[in-house]
């Protein structure tokens, strides 16, 4: 063996890490950070070249530091590697655009993704790859561990002990990976207090806090005005109470975003009741907390939901709901998304969600061909884990419909809800996604396909639902997929003979199938028409932002 | 609408915590509770049929509490439902056979599975499922929340502020859990100290601290003497290093547990370095400080390590080493499982494992007839995650083999490296996995396999390495597992025509179709030889427990 004493130096970012500080503190910035020095702070202690992390997800977001980084010297700071949940903010594209940072690895980038594709085809980015939100925290421990990150939190003490009240999001995971790796972690927060009425991110995880001059931007994504909510999308809802949740028995589950989950969550206290279904499902649930779910919950539908983030208006109502919420001693929720994801993957026996375009596999996509906007959760929470080994009436269930031969394992529901046309009369159905096209466009490996045709389980349109399942080649997959297509021309070119028999063997079901009167699919059926229904559920506790309030 | 005042309470839970809190504080059971009062503040704060949460791995355990647990009266406590990672003591069992707890969720029961097994067979147990760890913590968050955890840490100052040391584990992912859902957390500590050298769990999270009489118990399970690693392992090693890590540029990866894998590492500064793969392969790992890991890190092969847990007799090493090791600003590590698996799951292109048992669709199974041993981390890692959406040169390549169409994704490397026969001449292939007859036994809905051959991409023998996903029919599986199961009935009865034609077509690998010399295959190739010379290797900083020291 050899044995020369080894002289490798062991403590290279550890000895970095201190030099930054102690020039940082011989400028005077210590713990407290005063607002007008952050940029100054932030060329300091990042070096040319770091990873630097800075949180924003499609939530909350530490804007204030991602300002003041987009507003430092690209001759000073240059070429860093940003890492980010979502890129959200125009600062976030500026920081590309000045060239402080050519490189990025991210999740997801709805509201810049006009932007980012431009930046790509001017060559101004690289980037590295797009994840999943889990994935994405993964590799923070493995190969994207950052040297610095910019991290929000509501408050601080003069230890620097963080509350983020409700909207603990990413946090914990960004800056465990910080901290723990010899890295430098940066808090703006809205105040400072004498005590933080609880610690989210203990002090000796944190090295500078600075009071950013406004609170911290949040959006509230997951509201959704039960106003809008359209016939149609109520008899989609309920074919999938009638025909995917009850028979399925599904009371683990979670929900994406949008008017067509919306409607089924607003059909709990009201269609679901009807059929007898209280406490036989939908009790538990990793979901943010929707005010759509109100009325569920005011019914005693619902027995848990454990939150990725939180939604604004949300916390008083929150707070009166500690059965139901995971809330602190404080009374304020404890969000968490790596948590929430990781039960989203393995905990859940359900996913449903929307998607723009679904090809003749099933693979669905929200891609198109000039915006580069990434995955988010969707593609972790709509597959199926193959590491999970629990059982549960519907994840066997599902597992037996899967297989002609003995069943090993069962399989996670992911459904597929969406109108066969979208906006503008696009076709969901389609012969080639879009993503195909991007996948060129950008250079990358894989085309951006958000959940694979492979786990997808049922796709549910205001025709029918197709149970692929029950599919034993890809050629009546294709037809189970024409089948449920309307009048796209994708549903105009099905094997009558073929989806006939189909319907025959229960792959595909109409809402007649089912004894679903559609003449009972109207708003009527809704628990909640409005917003104001929604406070009114609420007692008053929730208080929705002022674009939804129309009285 | 329904507009009648909803009259439901909502703060059951937090009411019944309080309630436990006040008694207990009447009885003088306060923040710190004297270790000779712990039985009588459990049967004060545990009610029957809560679910308890056991911290327990198969490394640190909260053996002081379960101990205290185990003692408490039936007649006060029973019924619990005890959550726990792993069964791993005599006290862990003594619960259920004293009738103190009813049903119990876990991950792994690898030293108690033979009584786990007769406990079953006398019904005083009701196994609810057996997970892998992360699915477990998932579902913490949904529907198996803790009521009360019992956990371990180092040391806690007066506050009841934590800290755990480089054995952090599962207890972040338990407290969380279990603090934010109204939940009572109990923590036994090997210290009472002024100030903590770090927080690792906030006191305010923490109910009631416990100064054990003894420090916890801790079981060195990644430690591996290379005294015994045979040259059988070493060819194989050889076969994995170039037939595997090389020619997919393996950068990020964990290994099992384990003489074949340990033989792998310490053929890493050698064999690994004559091939010039020093920088190209086994980078960036997800794996606990195996001892076996020093002459690779010291020969400059690895650039981080992230840790599920610690190892004993580590610390100092890895104190030293903060360049690779996840630490804290105090100097030790911060390990963390819950971020560990999912980096494992999401961030690793590659997992390597031994198994009992593998079957002729490539599924494995470390179960036997007469112990329910369950499976800790194996199935997560070693499976194929459907929501990865980043790719690698690894990944892209194995996606390709894997499809004549075009590649949409890529595919996780699981390898399975075994010998074709194990102790006592028992064949590693057989028609029909164990875990049948187990499933039958338990009355489970799934045979416990721990990890499907779908999801298996290489199994490595002494006669050579079988590539699966290079395989286009079950029939060619087959032929191409029979073709490396050497002497086993499953080899011998192998169609020697088609495993010519597999070999012809790179499916099946012999040695010296990689440039293997066997000759080489001998003990000469380790790094170090022995505990001793690993010791050497760390400049005397490693400090293997007694059992390991034999000079």
């Amino acid at each position: 063996m050899n044995t020369t004493i080894n002289e490798t130096t062991w403590d290279t970012q550890k000895t970095k890490r201190l030099a930054k500080i102690n020039v940082a503190a011989d400028k005077g910035l210590k713990k407290l950070v005063p607002n007008d020095r952050v940029v100054e702070l932030l060329e300091t202690v990042i070096a040319r070249e770091d990873k630097v992390c800075i949180e924003g997800n499609n939530q909350k977001q530490a804007d204030f530091l991602s300002e003041c980084l987009s507003q430092c010297n690209p001759d000073v700071l240059n070429n860093l590697h940003i890492l980010q949940s979502v890129l959200a903010l125009p600062s976030h594209i500026d920081i590309f655009e000045k060239g402080i940072a050519s490189k990025v690895d991210f999740s997801f980038a709805g509201p810049q993704a006009l932007r980012l594709a431009k930046l790509v085809q001017k060559q101004q980015i690289h980037i590295g790859s797009i994840h999943t939100y889990l994935e994405l925290y993964g590799r923070y421990f493995i190969d994207l561990t950052p040297n610095v990150c910019l991290i929000t939190a509501h408050s601080a003490d003069a230890d620097g002990n963080l509350y983020t009240g409700s909207n603990t999001e990413d946090t914990p995971a960004i800056v465990e990976a910080t901290a723990f790796k010899s890295g430098i972690v940066i808090a703006q927060v809205n105040e400072l207090v004498d005590d933080v009425p609880r610690v989210d991110i203990p002090a000796d995880w944190v090295d500078f806090v600075i009071v950013a001059p406004r609170p911290n931007y949040i959006e509230p994504l997951f509201t959704r005005d039960p106003a809008q909510i359209t016939d149609v999308q109520i008899l989609m809802a309920m074919m999938v109470i009638k025909g995917i949740y009850a028979p399925y028995q599904i009371k683990r589950l979670n929900h994406g975003i949008g008017f067509n989950t919306a409607a089924i969550e607003l059909l709990l206290p009201t269609y679901a009741e009807e059929l007898n279904l209280k406490g036989k499902i939908c009790t538990n649930w990793a979901l943010n907390p929707h005010p759509t779910m109100i009325p569920a919950i005011e019914s005693g539908f619902v027995e848990s939901i454990h939150s990725f983030g939180s939604e604004v208006g949300m916390d008083d109502y929150i707070e009166k709901r500690p059965d139901i919420f995971f809330t602190g001693s404080d009374g304020s929720m404890r969000s968490n998304r790596a948590f929430s994801q990781t039960a989203g993957l393995y905990a859940c026996d359900l996913f449903i969600g929307s998607t723009l375009q679904i090809d003749l596999q099933g693979n669905s996509s929200t891609a198109t061909v000039d915006r580069i906007a990434g995955f988010g959760g969707a593609p972790n929470m709509g597959s199926d884990p193959h590491g999970r080994r629990h059982s549960s009436y519907g994840y066997l269930k599902a597992g037996q419909e899967a297989t002609d031969g003995r069943v090993i394992k069962g399989r996670k529901l992911v459904v597929q809800l969406v109108e066969t046309f979208r906006e503008n009369m696009n076709p969901v159905f389609v012969e080639e996604l879009d993503a195909w096209q991007l996948q060129e466009k950008m250079g990358s490996d894989f085309p951006p396909i958000m959940i694979y045709g492979d786990d997808v389980t049922h796709i549910v349109t205001e025709e029918g639902i197709a149970n692929l399942l029950l599919c034993r080649t890809p050629e009546e997959r294709e037809q189970a997929i024409r089948g449920v297509a309307g009048y796209t021309a994708i549903g105009m070119e099905r094997d009558h003979e073929k989806v006939k028999e189909l319907r025959a063997r229960g792959i595909i079901q109409r809402p007649e199938d089912f004894g679903i009167d559609i003449s009972k699919a109207n708003r009527d059926l809704l628990a909640a028409k409005s917003v104001k229904d929604l406070v009114r559920w609420s007692n008053g506790t929730y208080a929705p932002p002022s674009r939804f309030r129309n009285w």
